[in-house]
């Protein structure tokens, strides 16, 4: 049975992506996937004044897909655009953006300490005067000494070390000893622009060729999906049990390796995301052991996306790192390959722009840690206020700092926040009819499942549209609020979602609730069978 | 002739690929390049307690060399460890990195206006206090009052469009038409974290195997060398003329492109450098009508690296972006696609660390920029911090800002220095006993011939070195200064030749020129024939 679930999810995802590609470009082969040696584009092509066209670029880029700024994000910013030349034209007035966790753009402030260091860090001419006492406290200035001294020549504006500045990963490495209660050592660090390039950099390592796979959750951040199409990779599936809150299930990933495996793919790595994207799920830590064990024995890389770290809403569950997990079972650098994914994007902090970020890479030979130091100097390094930041979060205030007090009263408060967002807009969909909505323990969102009726279904198909993306266009164009269809992230055939973070101001919820609950109630007014 | 030195070219750029990783491994297959398939850890690999091995990863990975920061940087800070642990234990006391432009990290100083526009945007709490007023300049606090209104919700920490800021794009596209006297539209720039990962969007764009072929100078910067490597294409190497400057002939592209098209190979895309690194020469105007006639005529993309436009250091010689060229040729975007990388690691302000930068993308179809801004959509957005100072580069202080005087001494003190210390080390080198070194009229390079004795390449061969390589370990080893051997970017062969900055403070470069020569004499004495 989840077998051929599993076979039907990679033909619907197959079907998804061919719905995205063909709305791009207004053409209509719905249903019937494209092979990559022909191009959607054929009607354009011998005539083209263009030497580079889609049908002669890398089919790689021509079939990757990112739904989180995919075509709702379009329409969302034509509306906005529209919206800005008619005031009135619509029955709201502004768009909100549910579709990506990017705090900050919602009007969550960033935390005052962090943004004390990097303006001094900055502008270290500013150490010197007098008038800087006044305009910051005393432990952002003793901080910015701190980091300008670690940085050689306190050259704020030079390339780093590729793996970052050595300083800063020594304040990592010592922040991820704290948290895990095991040492981690400075060389396993490498600073990234945000998490995204260092999971780009882990699949074009491991990716030879398209008999390569990578098991992947579904759903799953389509991030992984596009990196393993962009190198050419299998992504293998792995069902998350939405019936258990979105449970992973080692028989689950067990049966779909030996299923790859029987198909000719060499499964290298498993990617697991914890806390959940988008399904909000924590790990329990017997669980984590199991997946370590499981990596273990069939000599998986496991790729821990743990950008969520500090994103728990719920007093029962904690966030343990793969890496305190498996040095908990006694396991060390020879007995499992782990690479730790942390960004300066997500937690209470949620400074997104500034692309800060690493990864641990643990139990890898040194010739092959060796050649990801290579791929990372030929960019390199990652951007130094990036890297600041990326030190601050795992080395925050402590207490006696003069920082301390006001510091956790802003962390404190965004993650209070958090926790009611997400318990009000999982209680007002759960409210919904035919839409069942798992709690959100962690993250940053809410993956709903809605049932939609067979009428709803049909007219998508009308508009050659997934069932999904119909119901999010309908939701977009009615209300302005942007959320993302469950079939940009997978999901069990058959089954329709989508993706809302819980990150709209505490204020501005209870207007989101009865836009969403009165744009549900007509739409399936409208389409109820 | 120069058919057969391509030829031998090619076989030699493998050869010195094969001597890096063989000294990298300690394995000594030397003169036999390594085929893909089998691996130079052949010894390691059955009782290997590792799942990922040398073996077992991307052969392109493996592949892909960046000798700018290779073997020789390496023994260079294991060398930099054993002077801080043992003061005294060599003749030199300190290393002097001349292997990478990376100005701040020698001693230059950041712009004192563009960091104050940035420390006031990552903490522009400081815009509404009053102390700001004496520690910042006027024009600064404005502009950073600008960028910050241009932001969307004035959310400094949010991930921003994927090409950038609008109002940032806005500012750049307003630059670069005054630069030019052509118009640039702000949707054609898309902001990248330094100009790396652009060059590398562009190569994974046009890459769909080995059969594709990008023309590349030789000498080349090694980014092109690495990118498409990585990218699985095939580099089409086309010759600088040494002897007239580093000059490049259309004559030589078109016998390389019918070369390369005799093989099957099929030609997408044009690299140029300027002006050029590791070369240093500016075109001339002339020059770059007939490139962009060859591009337009044969139907290949024109890669233009352009990051050191404002490092020009000869009166006689000016800088022309090839898109002002294009366009006062009358051709516009029908005609010619044209990528141009811009930087704000290089110029007068060197900021590295801060990973700004920006392509503008002409010429190209809607589909194909669809393309273009979906994969940069897949890693959200470019680093905030670095999209501001890309617009600040592009947008520095005009007459009447208070910034402006102190502002165009702080450039002009550069660059006038710049130019002095490309004389002096110019000079120094063309007084070696066999060496020639071309004029440094541009960029941050010198890159002269060494013409080695055959003792010294009999030497080097025991050694399993790159004679070159050989000369620059002797080099780093006797004076701790750090160059890059020729072979790194690729050399006519049977021609030797090593890149050094021309970065170190002006104070330190008779010492320089001193330790050089002394060492020269000294290696020529040990190994003339």
């Amino acid at each position: 049975m989840r077998k051929s679930a599993a076979d039907r999810f990679r033909h619907l995802f197959n079907r998804s992506l061919v719905f995205v590609r063909n709305q791009q470009n207004q053409q209509h082969h719905r249903l019937s996937p494209i092979p990559l040696s022909s191009s959607p584009f054929s009607s354009m092509a011998s005539d083209s004044p263009f030497p580079v066209t889609a049908q002669n670029i890398n089919p790689q880029v021509l079939k990757c897909q990112y739904a989180v700024r995919g075509e709702i994000v379009t329409l969302a910013q034509n509306l906005q655009k529209d919206l800005q030349a008619n005031p009135g034209a619509h029955s709201f007035d502004e768009i909100i953006y549910c579709n990506i966790g990017n705090p900050q753009s919602l009007g969550q402030q960033p935390i005052t300490f962090f943004r004390e260091v990097l303006a001094l860090c900055d502008y270290p001419a500013l150490l010197d005067k007098s008038e800087t006492q006044g305009l910051f406290s005393a432990d952002s200035i003793e901080r910015a000494w701190q980091i300008v001294d670690q940085i050689p020549g306190r050259a704020t504006g030079a390339y780093s070390h590729s793996q970052g500045i050595q300083g800063l990963r020594d304040t990592i490495a010592a922040g991820i000893g704290e948290r895990d209660g095991f040492p981690c050592n400075a060389d396993d660090i490498f600073l990234t622009d945000g998490a995204s390039p260092a999971v780009h950099m882990m699949m074009q390592l491991l990716t030879r060729s398209e008999k390569d796979g990578i098991l992947c959750p579904i759903p799953q951040y389509p991030l992984y999906s596009a990196s393993i199409t962009l190198h050419g990779g299998h992504l293998v599936p792995y069902y998350l049990d939405e019936a258990t809150g979105w449970g992973l299930e080692i028989s689950e990933l067990k049966k779909q390796l030996e299923d790859a495996k029987s198909k000719g793919i060499n499964v290298r790595a498993l990617v697991v995301i914890n806390p959940g994207n988008p399904t909000g799920q924590v790990l329990a830590e017997e669980n984590q052991r199991a997946i370590v064990e499981f990596c273990k024995k069939e000599g998986l890389v496991l790729l821990a996306d743990e950008v969520y770290q500090e994103n728990v809403y719920v007093p029962e569950k904690k966030f343990h790192s793969f890496k305190k997990v498996s040095r908990s079972m006694g396991y060390g650098d020879n007995d499992l390959c782990l690479v730790s994914f942390q960004s300066v994007s997500k937690g209470y902090h949620g400074e997104c722009g500034k692309r800060g970020g690493y990864m641990e890479v643990t139990g890898f030979s040194p010739d092959v840690r060796e050649q990801i130091y290579k791929v990372a100097s030929v960019n390199l390094c990652s951007n130094i206020t990036g890297q600041i930041l990326a030190s601050l979060i795992m080395s925050p205030p402590k207490v006696g700092d003069e920082s301390y007090e006001s510091f956790m009263a802003e962390k404190n408060a965004i993650l209070s926040s958090l926790t009611k967002r997400a318990k009000s807009l999982e209680e007002a969909l759960n409210k919904l009819e035919g839409v069942t909505c798992n709690k959100a323990e962690g993250a940053m969102y809410l993956f709903p499942r809605i049932r939609l009726p067979e009428k709803a279904i049909k007219a998508a198909e009308a508009e050659k549209t997934a069932p999904d993306a119909f119901y999010c266009k309908r939701l977009l164009n009615a209300t302005g609020i942007v959320v993302v269809p469950g079939s940009g992230f997978g999901q069990v055939p058959g089954t329709w979602h989508f993706r809302c973070t819980i990150l709209p101001q505490e204020d501005r919820i209870p207007a989101i609730v009865t836009r969403l609950t009165e744009f549900h109630e007509k739409f399936m007014n409208e389409f109820r069978d």
